[in-house]
């Protein structure tokens, strides 16, 4: 396949396509989609194998054996993360919203206090306010362009209620990867404070060519405080098949995690368990090597369109597809550039208040489509800011 | 396709047949797998059709709007059971176990008592007990061959602790299919007794010929105290998709239960919208009552041939496609007929006693496979208690 195929989704029940009119009046025939964080290109050969065996058996009964699958994330973190992970420390959830809402149920009580780095994946703060727990927006500053750590002023603000720390790791939006040296300082606040600390690493597979992601499980002195999350689901772009991994190797929150999960009867369904085993795999890691050569091109073409309008800065992505543009140099209320974005520009995309504080003046753009799209994209914004120029 | 074809489940990540011989060292070569509920046939082709046009487009991003999902459940219980939902009502759980797990979260508190008439479904009891639920036992009497309600009985056992009641109608194991007036007599001691009623109509769809489903929504009175629980799981035989129906009319229960379900980032897979949607058709309904002319044949040569064996019983079943053989009559201990079955006759089968109260007796035999395999099971099970002929 090419990556610069036009595959419709529309009328697919595909909510970044077919719910951009309902909710954000963006027209379905010739608006862009660029807000809901999944792929217009289809999953790798190998998992539409893994579909299609399915298919031609045509018995879709119940799962036994979850030691391939397993093994594959063993081997998966193993190669492609330096990170080695004992499989009998994963649990499946259904998707990572769902593994951070079990953390949440299972290591924190009503009312304690849940740290966000803000502006962080919106899904976080629902869950947390959901549960009747508080979210701790612990804001970011920009240095030199990008989101930095705080911890100095964040310690100020902590107050004894916090519980946990939940860490976007590549971060989600303006997709920092962040150093070793900053994780250990996280590991340090996360101690110091007495935090669980549940690492969101979904985007790890997502990093552009010269960057490493570092795993939270390798930097030392966390594990007994630590619960990693990953998926195959971002990365294959199967977020429809709602399976995710939770890994927790200290012997007491395994158990605590455990416990919710048989006492609210969760098992991962067989699509997931398929689909996300065939991923995992040699065919799998060289189809993502050439997802992110082809992104790497999007972000190009993305980023010199929009930073060529006056006032608009894009985040530059170390990782993520996730384009962060900052509409505060153009000295527009919010609903005016939001209005030219998804009225003008017909492209709808994600507000940056949901991400929380520091998000005010942004919007998230996803360039995971094909390069026409993006450049179309960009054409159309150049129009609706043409007054800037 | 014709439900007498042998389709080779083996290899394929199928609890039933691949963990069949880990479990319960029935060999994998010539064991015959008896005991999982799910069926050895293949879904009907609509919903074949669905998983083959997911794999066409290729692209598994999230799913939006449930509202072709939502219709086609409403349509299916309006005409095959005479139940009119509102589609605000249904909530989607990953299947029912989830369901189960979730009410039981939602609605009770550690400590409280939940009313299982037993035996049955033994998943019940493993969710409430994970929970830190007590499962309160009121064992069923046999009167006539088959379960019966001992309400009288059961009203003495209460002691005010009892916050809920799981019902599972039809019930399995056993088949009943509870009459209007038993249904009526249920929902009065849930009444009398305080209980939130969950009523788990999983295999509502396959009742056999002659026989009727009442849905407990279609007795008076219960509705402020109820939650429905219905899927296209058992009936069209897609278990691994693990979409389950949580219908819920009062409006505070149905706001607890929201609020669980929005705590726990609880969304259902793409997979089981697209195939509950498709089955729940039409074409569906003609596919389940031919599977419920084939069963019915099943049911006969199985209890014909079991029955024949002196000292053991199959319970005559009205709906479900689950044996529930007596070896009581035999005279032996326990572990003598199920080393009977599993090591001589070589099936694998459920074990009475995970039922609960009641249960000791008995093995569970799954019926819902090939006749030729039917046949073969009671050859086999004649040779394994030749000495009583």
């Amino acid at each position: 396949m090419s990556f610069d195929e036009i595959i419709d989704r529309r009328g697919t029940h595909c909510v970044k396509w077919d719910m951009m009119e309902p909710i954000y009046k963006v027209p379905a025939e010739d608006g862009l989609a660029m807000w809901v964080a999944d792929m217009d290109f289809p999953a790798p050969d190998c998992v539409q194998r893994a579909v299609r065996d399915m298919a031609d058996h045509g018995i879709y009964g119940y799962f036994g054996d979850d030691g391939a699958y397993k093994s594959a994330i063993v081997s998966w973190m193993e190669t492609r993360h330096g990170w080695t992970v004992n499989p009998a420390h994963i649990f499946t959830t259904h998707g990572l919203v769902n593994g951070t809402a079990m953390c949440v149920d299972a290591f924190t009580e009503p009312g304690d206090g849940i740290v966000l780095f803000t502006p962080v994946y919106h899904a976080f703060a629902r869950v947390i306010k959901a549960a009747d727990r508080q979210v701790v927006e612990c804001e970011m500053p920009v240095v030199d362009g990008r989101y930095a750590l705080d911890l100095e002023a964040w310690d100020a603000q902590m107050t004894g209620s916090e519980k946990m720390l939940v860490l976007c790791s590549p971060h989600n939006p303006g997709g920092r990867v962040w150093t070793r040296a900053e994780l250990e300082a996280v590991a340090d606040f996360a101690r110091r404070h007495d935090l669980i600390l549940v690492s969101d690493e979904i985007h790890h597979d997502l990093v552009f060519p010269g960057g490493t992601h570092v795993p939270m499980a390798n930097i030392e002195g966390i594990e007994d405080r630590l619960v990693m999350m990953t998926a195959t689901t971002k990365t294959f772009n199967i977020a429809g098949s709602h399976i995710g991994n939770v890994v927790i190797s200290d012997p007491e929150l395994h158990k605590r995690f455990a416990t919710r999960m048989a006492a609210l009867g969760l098992s991962p369904n067989s699509f997931g368990l398929h689909m996300a085993t065939a991923a995992y795999s040699p065919e799998g890691a060289d189809w993502v090597d050439d997802l992110m050569t082809y992104l790497e091109g999007n972000r190009a073409v993305f980023d010199a369109g929009v930073n060529a309008i006056p006032g608009l800065r894009s985040m530059p992505l170390e990782a993520t597809y996730l384009s962060w543009v900052d509409f505060s140099g153009t000295g527009m209320e919010r609903p005016e550039f939001t209005h030219r974005v998804e009225q003008e520009a017909k492209i709808a995309v994600n507000h940056g208040p949901t991400f929380g504080k520091g998000g005010e003046t942004f919007l998230r753009f996803n360039i995971a489509t094909q390069r026409a799209r993006v450049e179309e994209a960009v054409e159309r914004m150049q129009r609706a800011f043409a007054d800037l120029q």
